[in-house]
């Protein structure tokens, strides 16, 4: 985050690699969409209008494919590429992206300003890229949701004069949810009931652990009402000795996928 | 490049692979210094001032070492970091680095406006990284040069106001005096006896084709002086059959290494 003129500036990078990010294998053009894709979710939750994006690419399997699934999310995002740079090394193929947005609320939302006393929200459900993922995996099924997520920009900037904190899930939600409670220094709990879920009821608890599903996870002061649909999934509380709880006691084991 | 408001705001992205743009070994101090120095002599070569840089990270043999280098030609260049991503992969590092400008005189330089008449000029000598690569190599010698280049951004912000045309010399003087004259639709008529060479005599025809020296080539209307010290090496002339002449005859063989 920059000022620039008048302006705010919010960039963001972000690097996939091959076999971590995304399977070896995998069709290019959706390698490249959940690229793109990826970082814009960064801009939406900054409630950032897109400027444009820079690509390094490393020359890949099928070149053309990941051009064309670049067009195709470019295009769908109406973002214009401004640069970047190819290369040509061995290994794992590692892709990085920079995206420059434009502030269209400030002060911009962060992942570090919920207050005790806040609701927390979260736009939509989680565990739709799961599916998606055991559908590409097991090539049966609807595997998009996993392929070529959405970013919601739209929603960001709708939301972004009213949050007292916003951030995307991508690691999953619980994860993100105590990286939002660890930089505001506040503890979040979070109804599990409560939170939306693409999955059957039985795999509740593997869709709150799981990424890839970009949704908006939000604080709002007291008395305060989304200005988007959103569902109301918990409360943010003083600062205890645990970061997050879940249903008000400290949850045991994993709490997502932490890949660097 | 992007208008924002009164303010031009420059972007470029380069990226780096172990084994192509720098040897596997290297101290990733002397990494880090070059991956953002290579970035800053684009921002000098458009005569920008550098507002920050983000960085593409693939974890490597000593991550430690890379993180100091970084402190160092970041303070150097009083250059802040505003973001970026770290991830691990297998296979050959590959790294990312996106710089942040902000235009100090437009238009911008660009390589592509180079006219007829013009003359043509280049900061300072060519073949020192060349030089450096082979101490490095021999492990003899001093290899400062190649491991540790400079971006001339004084000089750039210096130069900008008065060019036809500027390009930073990164991939070796001829190919890009080339590609100069190519984004121009001129052709270069380079005086080879004119150029500032950091080698011995013997070895010009080499120095002029090996890259990583990061001097300004930039072109002058007719009867403008440069507005720092700097060497006539040429001259631009209509559109021939070849881009890139060399004391007015058609060079034949490479004009350098044009990796990815």
């Amino acid at each position: 985050m920059i000022d620039f003129g008048a302006e705010t500036l919010i960039l963001t990078h972000d690097a996939m690699a091959e076999g971590v990010h995304y399977l070896a294998g995998q069709d290019p053009a959706d390698v490249a969409w959940k690229l793109v894709a990826s970082n814009l979710s960064d801009l939406a939750a900054k409630g950032a209008e897109p400027l444009g994006v820079l690509l390094g690419y490393q020359l890949g399997a099928d070149d053309a494919r990941f051009v064309a699934g670049l067009g195709e999310v470019l295009a769908h995002y109406n973002v214009p590429l401004l640069g970047g740079d190819t290369i040509s090394a061995t290994g794992a193929q590692v892709l990085g992206l920079t995206a420059l947005g434009r502030a269209t609320h400030r002060p911009v939302p962060s992942r570090s300003g919920a207050q005790a006393g806040d609701t927390l929200w979260l736009t939509g459900p989680v565990g739709a890229a799961m599916l998606g993922f055991e559908a590409l995996k097991a090539s049966n099924g609807d595997s998009l949701a996993y392929r070529r997520p959405t970013a919601l920009l739209a929603e960001g900037r709708a939301l972004a004069p009213v949050v007292s904190a916003m951030m995307d899930v991508s690691d999953g939600l619980l994860l993100d949810a105590r990286r939002m409670a660890e930089a505001s220094q506040v503890t979040i709990d979070i109804d599990t009931q409560a939170v939306p879920i693409a999955t059957p009821e039985a795999r509740r608890d593997e869709a709150l652990r799981w990424g890839d599903d970009y949704q908006l996870l939000f604080a709002l002061a007291s008395g305060t009402s989304p200005t988007i649909t959103a569902h109301r999934i918990g409360r943010v509380l003083p600062q205890g000795p645990a970061p997050l709880l879940l249903d008000g006691a400290e949850p045991s084991g994993t709490l997502g996928y932490e890949h660097r």
